[in-house]
Order: C-alpha cells, then structure tokens, then sequence
C-alpha cells in the first residue's frame, strides 16, 4: 500500500479474499475514499488467486483515509490512508473537454489530439510491442485507438498472446470468469503509453471477431464494462472509445444485428456511473453516425462517411453537435486494397490540416504492404509513410498557436470573405488560413485596418516556414508559392 | 442562293428591303420552307444596309422550296429552291440528348462531350482569336463554352473589337439597334469551329458587364434573343447556354436580381419559340442550381457548388434530373489567386475522370497567370498545362468503349460491391473502375462467372495501358501499380 500518491497518480491496495465459487460474480466489493468532506466510492475488483484490489485517482492534494464494503466479512471495513502529493512534472492530469469542442489536461494544459491507430498492437508478439513502443515514443502522436478484444479481419488471423477470459477458441470463453493475467498485460501497456506522454483511446468492443467477444448477451456485456472501468478507470490517460463501428455488430449466420441503440445508451450508462473520474466517453461509426449529441458522450470520434468529404465537414459537425470533434478515421495512409487503407501520405496530411484548421482533431494510421502482414494500424511495429513527420509539424504549428484554433465562419466576418480557403483563428490575434490543394500564385487579403501582423507562408509538405518581410495591416497582396499545401500563419503584432 | 445545300448544312437566302426608320423593330420577315408535304417557319432577319437574310439548315434530302413572308410588301411572296445533297465526311448534323444521359449527332454518331472554355475569345484582337483557333485545331476538345457579350471582370479590362448593340462605351448602347458587323464576326467564329468539329456552347447572358448588356430590360433581351436564335439557329453546331451564372444578376448600387427565375424560364421559352431546330438549351449557375428539371431543360450545365466534392456529384445529379450532366466548370487548371483559377493539371485530370466514369461529362479550363493577362479561360491564346493531353487520353478511352459508359449503382448488383471505387460500365460487356487518389497495390473483383474479360491497368497521368495476360472470369485478384490515378477496364472478350 502506498503512502504517498501523486495528484492524478494511481493509489493501489490489496486485499486477500475469498478464492472459492466464482469470485467475479457472488463477491462486492468497494471502498469510500474521503478527503476532508470529501466522499467518492469507487469500485475494486477481484485480480484472481484470492486478491481484491481497489484503485484511486486522487485529484486533490493532501490526506486521504478509505473504508472497504464488500458482501464478504473478510473485506469489509478495511481501512487505510495515503498522502496526496503534487504531480511530477509530466503529470498534467486526465483529459477533459474545454471550450465546447478542445480540450484540456486537468492542470490546465491544452491537450491538442493528434492521435494514430494500432486496433491490435497488445495481442501481437512481445517483440513487436516493444517495438510499437519504440515507434511511438519517436511519434509526433499523444493518443493511441487500441482494442480491448483481439481482432479478426483482413490481415488479421493470429491468436493472441492472451486472452480476456478464461477458455480457449477451441473449448469456448467462460464470460464469466475474467483472465486476469490478460487484464495485468493491458494495464502495463495503459501505463506505457502514459509514460510516453500517450492517451489510451480504449476500445471496448468491436465487430472483428471470431472468439464470441461481440455477442456474449447482454449480462456479460454489462459485466464485462462494470469489471474493465473498475479495473481502469484509475489509469489518467484512459478513454472510453465504447465501440469501433459500432453500427455492424452482427450474427454472422443470421446477419441479425446484436447490438442495438439501447444496448450502447446502456453502455454508456454503466460506463458513467462506474468511473467516478468521468473519462472521456466516445463512440465510433462505420456507416451511421451515433448521435453525439446524447448527453453521455463527450466528444464525437468519427469515421468519415463520405469517401471525398472526409475532414472538410469538421466545422459543419461542430455546429451540428457542439462537442470536440476526433476525426478518428479519415482513412489511412498506405497501399492496400482496401479504400479506407490507400491514401498517400500527402493526402492524409491534407486531410490532417482541413480538420485542424476547421477547429477539430484528426487521427492517422498507416496501411502499407507488408512482407509478413505487419500494419501499424492494427499490428503495430514501425511507421513507413510520409505522413507522421509531416503531422509532427503540424503538431507544433498548433502547439505554437496563442490558443485553440476555431474555425472562421463564412458568413459572420468581413476578414473571412474566402469561400475556397480553409481558415481558422484564435481570437483577431491569429489566423491560419489553408489552401491544400489549390496552388496560387498570389493572393489578397483583407484585414482589420487597424491591427498589423507578421506572416508566414508555411509549406506543409516541405515542413519550412518563411516569414515575409514586415508588418500587414487591412487590404493587401502577398505573393505565394504556386504549389499545393501552403497555409498561410497570421500573427498579431501589436 | 445557292443551288445545292448539305444536309445540315446552311441555306442563305439574302432580299432587299428598306433601309429607313428602325427595320430591326419595324419590318417582320419570316419564310415557309416546303419539302414534299413538310412545311417549317422559319425566320428571317434585317443584316444592315437594306439586305434581309433567312437561314435555313435542312434535315431531308431532297427538293426544298421557300415562299417568304414580311409585313413589307418587298419581302413578301419572294420564293426559292434548292437541293438538299448528302453531308459531307465530317458533318454529322446536330447534337441531340440520346438514352436520357448522354448525346449524338444527328446521324446517329455519339457526341461524347469534352469542352473546354475561352469566354471571350472573340471580343479578343483577331491574331489572337487566330491563334485559339490553331490551339482548338490541335487540342482534345470538341466543345467550347464562350460567351456572345464582352466580358468585364478580373483580368477581363480590354474594349473588345466590335460591339453587338451601336454605341459606345462612353455615349451608351441603342438595344434596339444591332450591330450586324459583330454578328457577321461572331458568325465566322462560330463557322470556323464548325470546320473543327467544335460545338459551340454560347452564352447569350452573362453578369460581367460594364455595358449594360446584363441589365437592358425585358424588351430588349427578348429582342435580343429572337433576333439572334434567328440569325444563328441554322448554325448545326450551336448549343444554347442561357446564362453564364444566372444567379449572380445585380444591379450593381442596388444589388437588387436584375433578373428573376420568371425571366429565365421566358427565355428559354423564346429559344424554344424560335429554333425550329431544337439545339441544346442550358443554363449554368454561380451558388445555386436552375432547376434543370424543368421541361425545356435539355442537360444540366453545372458548375460545382462544393469545392471539396465536384464531379464526384455526378451519378447523384443524374439520378436527380433524369438527364444529361456537364460539369462545364468544375474549376480551371491555372495558379491565378482565385479557388475556381488554381487546381492542378493532376487535379483537373481526376475530375475528369471521375464525372466520365460516373456517366456524366466535364469541361476544362485554363488560368495559369501570364505576363500580358491572357488566359485560355477568357481570351484563348494557348494552352500551358498538364491536363489537356490527358483530357484527349481519356477521350480515346471514352470513344473506344462500346458505348456511353453508365455509372455502376453501388447497391444494384453484385458485381459493384466497391464502395471506395468509381465504376462505370456498358452493360455487362465493358467495365472501367477508376481509383483517383488511392494507391491500392493489389486488388480483388468479383465479375460473373459465366463471363470472360481481358484486363487493362491504365495509368491515366502517365497515359499507358497496360494489358494484364490471359482473361478473368468469377473472382479474381490482380497486381496494381500502387500509384494514384489508375484506372482498370475490363472488356468482354466471349
């Protein structure tokens, strides 16, 4: 048990208890947790071979005590302190919505997603994890779509190192018992990715899938989510990523969908009340957007729907449901035969720069030809596109800017009469102004007459910056480059 | 008179009659051409300095007379006769819609239509004109969208040689008055791309104006336009365009419409009044569509109101209006500052691409900057891009197909389950899948199994068609290049 914890750290304690029947089912057990007036429960949860573990996130310095509760007398009552110390220096705390469509770490730090995809990584080789591991640490990446379930599809055919329950694909799952030495695996790579500075965008069910892990019925869905957020929900860099296409889990036989839109308002639900921390709550389309604007969902984590539109709706989402928007597939950088995993690397940044200058966030993958079938976006290993640098870039371009970048509206301002140009601002302080694959020779601007700027002609796909000589005020024309990806950076200067 | 005419080809007969007062209002003339038991009015016209013309365009062989008719004794009870005469080698009559999507000449020969645009060429000095004509003469295009006003607007400054109304800039325009040099040069123009096998898409009203002919009033367009349907209907390559943007028609203080949807539907009943022969009737839009549904609607004429989506409309906009659709602007090839004027030859190429595979067609331009301002859009002059070549490659293509390419419904068969690929087919005995912007190395089909196809991966930048060896039946998987902008057509070969 530790004594001290930091703020946004994790407080573990563990108890021994009854390893007899079957622990997962016939055994609460949960603690309140007390700082000064302060009261939260929280839920524990049975780790196996007779251990019950609680975890907390303490989010306020100082003392804290804990009482167990559970229907077993042997862990009921169980009591224990800690001291809540200040975070270390990269602690910033878990993410949570700011300003209606960013967002933010709980110290205040703006947490600018830019987010890549490894929907399998976890039920790869240990060699290839590290791997994984090392790839993203050299990434321009702060959150990782990884599954929950090992995955079955198209280039996907290897059992996993671990299952999420006891039994086999020979034998059958026993829905019931949980694998808790796969659950410890998962945990240890939550928290490699929280080292690296990585949100967990969690994904906790998915249609891929030749193990029953899509359609275990309802009671074990229930389960199964009450059991994961108790086991989880203490981690800071956790999201909740309900479902991948959530809208084509169907029987295989007799293409009945099994799961339907009270099933996933349920899910939310038990996700809500069992995580005291509210961790980001999102879930992923296929063909069908859920409705992000339900009062349970945080933020909009979406496929794009349309195969030429795809980041060019970011703004028309954001007045549509007011929330963050993650567009966590625009497609994937690569060359397979599948539409969703051929895009070029300077596609997938354009795509990237429509989305960020529109006011949201986009997420990469990457699907390139392998020898022995190793793509990042579901395996994991080593990145080979063009795109992460570029994206990198991108990254402290945004990271650079005074604050969230918002879209223009088109109608609402004289200094944004440019229908063919994507522009985003901070304030009158900032703008950005996009022309992805126009290639202008010049152009004119018109800016507030009595404000000046610098600017700089930024090529996003040779990754340079030109500052142009002076100060701009009002109506004026500058000379641009003539190729494809320039933006254009605004700075108020006086 | 001549003695022996062309079928399709252009009787003219000239009369004497009065010079005094204001013949273009005062003097009526028409004349009734006679063929076996056929009778056709058609109407004459005042050409200046007392001489009164009527042009005909026969469409039967044979034995043809006239009687004229005219509220001036002079004009009155004038007869005539001439032969109509087999066509020549490259005269196929007019263009009319075939199988509700598509065209053909009158002779039965498909019109697959690839236009381009030079607006006001002809208002351009006469060695430029010469050398548009030589730049037609040697392109891939067989349409041209140019407009019968002079044009007022970015790089559009000059005073154009002749005007189609006497007056002056400085004194103003007598509308009832017109000047029959300009038409007689307009006429020449339109003849000379006759000789090219060039449509020409004219545009009777256009927006950009610092005449006045966009705002002269109810009386004085119909006038306008009877006389010059009158003067230009038996022209056989002549289409209608009603408008250039229609829908951007302001007085320029008030910015009150200067014209209402109720003036255009009169307009296009006035063609319709006044050309026995039934040419092609469009109109074109700025930010919104004419409703091209409407009856005397013979195609759409289109320019792109999404800049991210375009020709990719096609298919949808086919199933909206039941008929013909030509993207006569889907944004011009060109680095000039504005959206519409800067996308690239590639760029340009893909829309193509994409509308033809889709059933529909689509228009080139041009507006690279240049020293002296001459841009093909407007002026002519000469082409300096990329796409052109390509343009004329995806002719070639078009033209060997079987027939007019249709797009494939992605739900109507099982041999289109590619919901990420354009496709296009005649029936079941050619396909043409257009991939766009992805990469795919490889790829599977699904195609019937009681069918044999060869195989050609065509790369449509870099123009080669390469044959795959043997044929494919039922499903299959081929090898592609991994590179954007390929194309693979199948051809029944049992």
């Amino acid at each position: 048990m530790d004594k001290t914890v930091e703020k946004w750290g994790m407080f573990e304690a563990s108890f021994e208890g009854p390893k007899e029947g079957n622990p997962f089912l016939e055994v609460d057990f949960k603690a309140i947790f007390k700082h000064e007036n302060s009261l939260i429960e929280i839920n524990g949860f049975y780790d196996g071979d007779g251990i019950y573990k609680i975890r907390f996130m303490p989010d306020i310095l100082g003392h804290w005590t804990f009482i167990t509760k559970s229907n077993v007398q042997l862990l009921n009552g169980k009591t224990g302190d800690f001291e809540c110390i200040k975070p270390s220096e990269n602690n910033h705390g878990p993410v949570r919505v700011k300003d209606e469509f960013h967002f933010e770490y709980a110290d205040g730090k703006p947490h600018y997603s830019f987010g890549t995809t490894c929907y399998a990584w976890i039920h790869q080789s240990m060699e290839l994890q590290e791997k994984t591991l090392k790839t993203l640490k050299e990434s321009p990446f702060n959150k990782l779509r990884m599954c929950v379930f090992p995955k079955h599809y198209d280039y996907n055919h290897n059992e996993p190192l671990l299952y999420p329950f006891e039994g086999s694909l020979d034998n059958g799952f026993d829905f019931t018992k949980f694998n808790t030495k796969f659950f410890s695996h998962l945990e240890k790579r939550i928290l490699d990715l929280q080292i690296l500075g990585i949100e967990c965008d969690l994904i906790l069910f998915h249609p891929y899938d030749r193990w029953g892990f899509s359609n275990m019925g309802a009671e074990n869905d229930d389960r199964y989510l009450k059991y994961i957020v108790s086991r989880l929900s203490a981690f800071r860099n956790i999201w909740w990523a309900l479902a991948n296409e959530y809208d084509i889990f169907f029987d295989p036989i007799t293409k009945i969908p099994t799961k339907s839109l009270d099933d996933w308002d349920r899910f939310f639900h038990i996700i809500q009340r069992n995580d005291p921390y509210k961790h980001l709550r999102s879930i992923h389309n296929c063909r069908k957007f859920y409705d992000h604007g339900k009062p349970w969902v945080t933020h909009c984590s979406i496929q794009r729907v349309d195969t030429f539109r795809t980041s060019e709706n970011t703004d028309i989402w954001r007045e549509l449901y007011k929330k963050p928007i993650v567009i966590d597939e625009c497609a994937y950088e690569g060359n397979i035969n599948h539409g969703w995993g051929n895009i070029t690397g300077q596609e997938m940044t354009r795509r990237f720069w429509e989305g960020v200058v529109r006011g949201g966030y986009v997420g990469h993958g990457e699907t390139y030809v392998h020898p022995y079938d190793i793509l990042w976006w579901s395996h994991g290993g080593e990145l080979h596109g063009t795109s992460p640098e570029r994206i990198g870039f991108l990254r402290k371009i945004v990271e650079a800017a005074p604050g969230p970048i918002n879209p223009i509206s088109k109608l609402a301002t004289e200094h944004y009469p440019y229908w063919d140009v994507t522009c985003g601002a901070v304030g009158e302080d900032y703008y950005l102004y996009y022309f992805g694959f126009y290639q202008p020779t010049f152009r004119t601007f018109n800016m507030p007459k009595d404000k000046k700027y610098k600017i700089d002609i930024i090529d996003t796909w040779n990754m340079t910056i030109t500052e142009l000589q002076g100060t701009y005020s009002g109506s004026f024309r500058i000379d641009m480059p003539g190729k494809q990806y320039i933006a254009v950076r605004m700075t108020r200067v006086d």
